[in-house]
């Protein structure tokens, strides 16, 4: 014999058993119900780009984590796989946007994968979950982002969980004020580092970029703004009229252009706030939060975090935010849009955490096991559970002709809630017995009754 | 501004437009619900695997297709994309077993890469959904996967589609008699070839392969059988102590151990078309077909090939058999099974080309658009939206207030039932103008009648 090659997944990579399996198909299942009941259509692209597709112009950190793919023959890379799903939405937009006409409203879920340092809980391969509006700079969007969101984990089985929302135009507009927008990239890069390092390695980090001190805790107070989301509405529109803040402002058009960024992200805010309570979801569920920024360059108005309750050290499980322009690396025609990604994997690992309720120890998607007690019977057996299965019930027929001890013994383990035995006696008198495996209780039924006493465990 | 990248996919890869993907999504969404029917479990592997797992010892024809995936730092060619998804379930079927216990039925649905040169309706990237039941050698799970590809076909809405299986060990009891067992790998490996290049080619090329012509001749004959299952299965009964079979063979034991091994192919094949008629297939829907034989190695008994009666030529769109030992590379453990693979890239090219009725022109998932009248009112159209998604009516909001008219056309370009319009006469009135798109009709309603309005079209 061979030597054995042994069997592993790589360093950063996992197999998905069938409990989690099972919790991850329901997420999604549930995910996708949501998406498509607001009209979001589900594309697909590739695994596999062109590098060009792929990469940044610069060097960006992105690029180091891009797995390069050899051609089969094995002499050239000239393809990557993706290591998100919006930089493919983008080249597919730019691709068919005329086919498909605007607006356009997609949702994608797959795999995306990252050469990064594997640890806890994060992978080298894992699942995103996306939904986007493009082709719109209407408030209405990003309105229905936050909706979306809401349904979401509404739909999961959340109701402990609270969607933190800014707008960057906010935060730009103060920094326009001040005469330092040139350094919003540095210091909003900083900034989304808030929750995992603190205020003063936050101060530190902007600093060592070159910002002014006075002017990186003028950014960190506004940040810490805390309050209803009236009072923070009624701070922003006040702010710059206030003689508390201590402007630094240059020149009087900066602060009347500042004035103007920050009046339109304060409107956009205080109008998704109404659209959502007019619409129905529940007060307290979207909170404003000045120090919510994303880390990412492409983000120009409205930005989402999402937090569990129970949970909220795992970070934000759904984030996203409103862009300008979403392809213009590959098309000149401007396609704004709003957009947030489910980050599957870190859900179900807090829903593991949390214990919700989708997350069970049962391995099958059957709720009755046939007992294979006569072989010669295997015919009866397939059809009284395709009988079942007509009604909606998952069923399993055990293949192997073995003791009935050992059967049950296997229908337990995995999590069946029933049983369904029939030998010559059960034949003879035209009944099937049912094994309730919770309550270990046992009662004979006629075919005609079987779907009517295991269907309520369906 | 920097020269735009071309945006496109690579040669062999494609995109799933809307339309296309809508009946992607609902085909999975239907054999998830099939697989699951019968217990069938799911579980998940990574794209990536390690290359001494991915790859066979000699040269295998499968290992030049397989796509190696550099580390991100560029340096090592250590893993590899996976080709199909048998190969990532041997290996987690030989790590897992012992924890998972067996009898083990899993489904698994996901892209695989293949480096062969493209072509009409061959990619580099597509997607496979399998499922398989290991840990046993009962013909209980053979005749079930039969069972499970009639019910996904009916599922997926075809009537008109035929099973044919066969038995490896049928075949492989002939040549056994024949003296001529060691051949078996190349004969079966030509005969597998039949619909694509015929007879005479067949025959050349197990001749050039050292198979006397003779012996060529006649398992073609044998493959050449027709007539009712029931004659098939008597023909082959009869066979070996027939007269009529010119038996090259050199010994007795080997016509003994040859015949063997031909009744237990019969008997198997008789046994999973009497339980399959038992269990409520339609007569006529399962076919034996001595011709098919599956081209890779490690088949050992039943086979099954699905072929849709409209449109053979596309040849089978759901193949798989019976293995005796699945993870014999990585594990001891011996873990016999049997499962089928359900193209489902060459499956939705057939729909296409028979204009199924889960392809649609349809481009969102969505029967309703609430047309963006007054943005003032965006609340309260997403209020009455999300009352409909509710009663599981799918809802898009137009985000921007353009002319209705044109949010009309959007509205019939993507394939949407109903518009749902309310201005200020009917805010006044307390009532929605519904719009049925098809017929070009329209009334107003009260929001109570609302959902029962658009609802049938959900």
């Amino acid at each position: 014999m061979a030597d054995l090659v042994t069997p592993r997944t790589l360093s950063g990579f996992r197999d998905y058993l069938p409990s989690v399996m099972l919790a991850r198909e329901e997420v999604l299942r549930r995910a996708r119900e949501v998406y498509r009941s607001y009209g979001f259509t589900p594309i697909d692209t590739p695994a596999c780009e062109s590098l060009d597709v792929l990469l940044g112009k610069g060097g960006d950190e992105s690029d180091k984590l891009v797995y390069r793919v050899l051609s089969a023959r094995g002499d050239k890379a000239e393809m990557g796989l993706r290591f998100d799903l919006t930089v493919p939405f983008a080249r597919f937009s730019a691709q068919y946007i005329n086919e498909l006409g605007t607006p356009f409203k997609r949702y994608a879920m797959g795999p995306v994968w990252r050469g990064e340092r594997p640890g806890q809980g994060r992978y080298r391969e894992f699942w995103q979950c996306d939904f986007d509006t493009i082709g719109t700079t209407s408030n209405a969007a990003d309105a229905e982002t936050a909706l979306v969101i809401n349904d979401l984990f509404t739909a999961i089985g959340f109701d402990k969980f609270e969607i933190r929302i800014n707008n960057r135009m906010v935060l730009n507009g103060f920094l326009e004020a001040f005469g330092c927008s040139e350094q919003s990239v540095v210091i909003l890069r900083a900034l989304d580092k808030l929750p995992k390092i603190g205020e003063a390695a936050v101060l530190q980090e902007m600093v060592a970029q070159g910002v002014l001190e006075g002017l990186g805790t003028l950014v960190l107070k506004i940040a810490a703004t805390s309050g209803t989301n009236d009072a923070i509405l009624k701070m922003l529109d006040e702010s710059l009229d206030a003689s508390g803040l201590e402007l630094q402002a240059l020149k009087n058009e900066q602060i009347s252009a500042g004035k103007l960024l920050l009046e339109a992200g304060t409107k956009r805010l205080r109008e998704l706030l109404a659209i959502a309570k007019t619409a129905g979801v529940p007060d307290g569920r979207i909170k404003i939060d000045l120090s919510i920024c994303r880390g990412l360059d492409y983000y120009t108005g409205t930005i989402y975090e999402t937090f569990l309750t129970d949970l909220p050290g795992i970070g934000s499980v759904c984030s996203g935010g409103r862009y300008d322009n979403l392809a213009s690396k590959y098309t000149k025609q401007v396609l704004p849009g709003v957009g947030a990604s489910l980050g599957v994997d870190r859900l179900i690992a807090a829903m593991e955490e949390l214990k919700h309720p989708l997350i069970t120890k049962q391995s099958t998607p059957a709720s009755v096991l046939v007992v294979n007690f006569d072989p010669a019977r295997l015919g009866d057996y397939q059809r009284v559970a395709r009988l079942l299965r007509a009604a909606g019930v998952n069923v399993e027929v055990y293949p192997d002709a073995k003791k009935v001890g050992q059967q049950l013994g296997y229908a337990e383990k995995r999590g069946f809630a029933f049983a369904v035995i029939a030998g010559p006696a059960e034949f003879e008198a035209g009944v099937w017995k049912v094994k309730d495996l919770a309550k270990r209780e046992e009662k004979a039924v006629p075919e005609s009754e079987l779907v009517a006493t295991v269907k309520p465990a369906a």
